[in-house]
């Protein structure tokens, strides 16, 4: 059967997060996209906490953001309420988080989409791949109604649909999310194309009704008072007052012993659900099991938007017999009378184990096909989006002719998720943290701009508007620099401010800058001390951004030129490219483990071969050697 | 198994228009109210056209809306085109039509829901009725993770979910609307109890992409200059200039040619589909089929909402092939380029043929279990919701011990449509027209509130506040109809607008009320022509309903009149009441065609079985005369 249809360049397959930010990019990026999606009213929807952003994941988003993907701005509009958590650790920790509104998200990023002039959409059920040259290169994709859509790149972002299978205590039922049927087709397909199909689980809480709760037993927890965007194109946030609350709750043991009661009948421990979950979002019978020594979780309560009494219950995802999620529910100090709107599950769904792709999210059997999200086995929205983003710049420029756009480990959290992906694989739903970085210190929430804007708008993503605001933010970053850097100090104005602080004051005249590192003290201590100092720096600019990041620039100077170095030591290794085509078997000296991890996962560089576990240094070293010749 | 849960006093199976209303009602009544739906995100959702009103609909909305119910307000507030059907006919016929944003009517119904302090949700499938008594009484529902939720009344509202079947040319597949899952397991139980299930079918044209589209090959329709509300709640709507338009398109013989092609392939035409579609939404290929001497018909292309290009097709809701659509749709003048978003199709679905029901929606099977909307066999949103208003209204009377609420045909279109469905059945979808009521010069939109407001007041669904707004205009119609008819104008003041108008002048002073009559006046003309008339009436009123009001109740009062007569003569009939026992068998003298009829329909009153075909003139006369004794 022919296609009825034009040929696009990219077929975007699945709208949730990784779907919506790829079609968004290789639309922008000129290319002729076609989204398909089960469900066009169900587009970017939260499958579970309603909330973007948090430890790690906020600078995912910002990093989204600078690159010119939608997340960030989609994620400031629909918000309710936001915080910048850890501020009380160093800036690299700093991680912005907001909760949305569930509703106005999907509504809000159907409308960024709708904007692309070169993206169309389609509502259908995908349920197989074309290929041709015997599923070496991707040609299209086939509808269940039988249609044909081809294309030069198909990028599939199925997330938790494949196969997916739903649980709730002792009975299982067929579906992608709640309320949504299961893709099938698709997986059956590639695994005859010779992909690895594996299966992995996730769960999510009940949601509540929020007129059953009673707030008084609870803490409340309040958004910022000087609330800080996800979008470095956002000018403006609702205040603490407009901001709707969260609250906080606790369980105890007679919660743990009423879970407890039902862990026969748990599809974790029978033996039902045999896939793996994601560790760190554990549900809460996994929780009270694995950490039977805690007499108690901590809960939040999030609303689920401005305009309803939904509520979510962040930290009690759980797949326990319904009647034993409702006891222990209302076994909760504050939700004795607590109701259910939809009770927890846990879900079960295909995935593709990642060392099947390359660092651009194609795949290394099938040319032209890209995996992205959910199904490389990672979890979270934000991890989803960053890889839609760059399957969907990669698919483009692969139709462009032109070469992978790659991020290092060293240039963003997105080079570290995705050559983690490659190298480490995933036995259990990966998620970001901070420690997955090597080097946070330069990889920050406030400069994710600085870092990629430039890059974002070199490939035809990010808008000038964006390039020319991180342009003028980037020369009054300089300006300031200099100005602190040469700008003189004298002890008449700087010591009462310094005493005042707690550190010790000066002797001499000194320049501004070396006052900075110390712990005490930030720039506006110094404007403040020094009238003419802050004068000079507002003719400069009154961006507090900029401020905030020659102060970071500056009293962290140390660390981050230190990193810098480490950055240079391991270029050699990242730069040196290992060839398609290399036979591990036929170089001598190599180890074995190190040989067949290797073919297996067949690494683009010396430096992702050094991080694939298995691999010793002194394979690396041959390998170098062997490279040379 | 038993229920974890309280037990309510109503539970709402489905939450589309009929559901809607029935849970708004039952939980305003003070009923403790479980609403249990497939997907919380998608309550009230149109399938189909993103409109509500139109001819004899409009005035199916207005009536919702004078008893309490949700419908109007929502559609008011939700809307992007008013317009006022038929102004050039008589004011029986007005009828108002708004276009909606399909996602901001969901948004908002749930948003009124939300405020009913006795609703609660609950997302499930429920696959099964409980009943005691062997079947005799229901007691809940079963959903499909086992749990059961009591209740003293249940309300199915299913809709087209039942056993759903999708097609689309020669492909079908399961679902109970284009992205959503069917409901399997309910028909089956309700046949085991004895009910009768049919199978009914409906389709819906493709969406399509405006940027597609050649608008100037169109014509371009306005919303209306100063829009009517369906609510007598709302105060203000959007101008003109702030409405969207909509346009007109016209199929041609070619275009017609191209669909042919596929009648081969087509479910409907080659007996893949064999249940009865509504005659009067016909298919597009069922059009050009019953009417070939037409070489054109029209289309309406309309906007699916405020911020979406996504465009909806009126008038080519189809089946055939997915090439053949697409190629035929393109060969539409103005459509050359069109791109389609999701592909129209049909469905089949279970229904229950609605003999079953009594007029309070309760089935004669089984006591306290009620159907509403399109499982009872009509099409569309009105007729749905209009429905759930009436069993949501009549389950709460139940478990109040209160007797059954029932609108007769002279008082309602509401009346008319139930009477109709258990009198004549459905052999195919029922939807309401003007024609079917007998009274409707009665029944008309303007005056739905002085129908049904005391009434929806009395009942505890429509609010003070409502009865207070109707109670205020009635009093002022009172008033201005007492000015007219007292009121005298004299030939100086009103020849002048008399010639103007083109009616004959005044040979002496008259009373007002004696001019309105003639069909070249209204009652502004003779406030223009005499200014102290004017300030009387102004001193009354400022509300344009009112002035309206009256002017219809003074020129068509001959005509009212005569149908308030021929009303009382049929009251007799339709106050006789036929207990449920009666056995038609032990009457003799009966024909035996009009026993067969009554007996498997077991009508309520004398009106109702004169109303059955088959039923005679004189086997009327034999049962009174029977009941009489
Ligand atoms: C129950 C549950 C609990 C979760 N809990 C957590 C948690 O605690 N923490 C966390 O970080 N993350 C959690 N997640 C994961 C989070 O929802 C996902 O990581 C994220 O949504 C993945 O985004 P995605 O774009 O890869 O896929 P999804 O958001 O799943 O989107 C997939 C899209 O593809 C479409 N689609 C699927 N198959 C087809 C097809 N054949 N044809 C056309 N379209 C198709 C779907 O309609 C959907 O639009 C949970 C997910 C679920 C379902
Ligand atoms: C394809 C299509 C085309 C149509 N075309 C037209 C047309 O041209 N003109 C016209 O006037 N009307 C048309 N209609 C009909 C119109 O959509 C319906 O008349 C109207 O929506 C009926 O309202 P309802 O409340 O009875 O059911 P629906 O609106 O169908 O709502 C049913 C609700 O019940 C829920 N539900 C179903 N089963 C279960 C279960 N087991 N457990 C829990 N919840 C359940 C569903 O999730 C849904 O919320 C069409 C409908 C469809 C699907």
């Amino acid at each position: 059967m022919k296609s009825l249809y034009p040929t696009y360049d990219v077929i975007v397959v699945g709208a949730g997060h990784a779907g919506s930010e790829a079609a968004g990019a290789a639309a922008e990026m000129g290319a002729q996209t076609l989204l398909i999606t089960m469900n066009l009213d169900a587009i970017a929807k939260m499958s579970c906490n309603p909330a973007i952003g948090g430890v790690a994941k906020g600078q995912l988003v910002r990093e989204i953001d600078a690159l010119g993907g939608l997340m960030g701005r989609v994620a400031d509009k629909s918000a309710v309420q936001f915080r910048m958590l850890n501020t009380s650790k160093g800036p690299a920790m700093w991680s912005p988080r907001c909760q949305s509104d569930r509703a106005l998200y999907c509504t809000m990023m159907r409308e960024e989409l709708e904007k692309k002039e070169n993206l169309h959409f389609r509502q259908d059920n995908v349920v197989d791949i074309i290929t041709v040259n015997e599923g070496k290169r991707a040609a299209g994709v086939r509808t269940s109604t039988g249609q044909i859509f081809e294309a030069q790149s198909v990028i599939l972002t199925t997330g938790t649909f494949g196969n997916g299978l739903m649980h709730i205590g002792e009975t299982n039922f067929g579906g992608g999310r709640s309320g949504e049927r299961a893709s099938v087709g698709i997986s059956a397909a590639l695994e005859k194309l010779g992909f690895e199909v594996g299966r992995l689980k996730t769960g999510t809480p009940p949601r509540l009704d929020g007129r059953s709760i009673d707030y008084d037993r609870l803490e409340i927890q309040y958004g910022d008072e000087d609330p800080s965007p996800f979008s470095f194109m956002t000018d403006s946030l609702p205040s603490r007052e407009e901001q709707l609350t969260c609250w906080i709750g606790f369980t105890n043991q007679k919660v743990h012993d009423m879970l407890r009661s039902g862990f026969d009948r748990s599809p974790m421990f029978n033996g039902t659900i045999e896939s793996t979950g994601p560790r760190y979002c554990p549900s809460i019978e996994d929780k009270i099991n694995r950490f039977s020594e805690k007499d108690s979780h901590q809960l939040f309560l999030e609303p689920e938007g401005w305009d309803t009494y939904e509520m979510y219950l962040n930290g009690f995802s759980t797949s326990l017999p319904e009647d034993v999620q409702y006891k222990a529910l209302r076994t909760i100090p504050g939700f004795e009378e607590a109701v259910m709107l939809r009770p927890g599950y846990a879900i079960e769904y295909d995935y593709f184990p990642p060392y099947q792709i390359r660092r651009s999210m194609e795949t290394k059997i099938t040319d032209g096909l890209f995996f992205a999200g959910q199904i490389n086995g990672t979890t979270g929205y934000e991890e989803a989006a960053c890889q839609g983003l760059m399957a969907g710049i990669n698919a483009v420029r692969k139709v462009q002719g032109k070469e992978e756009f790659i991020l290092k480990r060293s240039e963003a959290y997105i080079g570290v998720l995705i050559d983690d992906l490659i190298t480490k694989g995933t036995e259990e739903p990966y998620r970001m943290f901070t420690s997955r970085a090597e080097h946070r210190i330069l990889l920050r929430q406030d400069n994710a701009d600085l870092r990629l804007t430039d890059l974002g708008h070199k490939i035809g993503l990010a808008s000038d508007e964006r390039f020319e605001r991180y342009k003028t933010k980037n020369q009054a970053i300089d300006q300031l620099h200099d100005l602190i850097s040469d700008y003189t100090v004298y002890p008449e104005k700087m010591d009462p401010m310094l005493k005042e602080q707690g550190t010790s004051i000066l002797s001499q005249p000194v320049k501004a800058k070396t006052l900075i590192p110390r712990p005490q003290l930030s720039i506006y201590n110094l404007f403040e001390a020094d009238a003419e100092l802050k004068e000079k720096a507002h003719a400069i600019t009154d961006d507090r951004d900029v401020f905030d990041q020659v102060e970071i620039q500056i009293k962290y100077a140390g660390y981050i030129e230190k990193e810098f170095e480490m950055v240079e030591e391991m270029r050699k290794q990242e730069d040196t490219i290992i060839p398609d085509t290399l036979d591990y078997g036929k170089i001598n000296s190599l180890s074995a483990e190190g040989t067949q991890k290797m073919e297996r996962i067949r690494p683009e560089t010396l430096g992702q071969a050094s991080r694939i576990s298995g691999v010793s240094p002194s394979d690396i070293s041959v390998l170098m050697v062997y490279l040379k010749n």
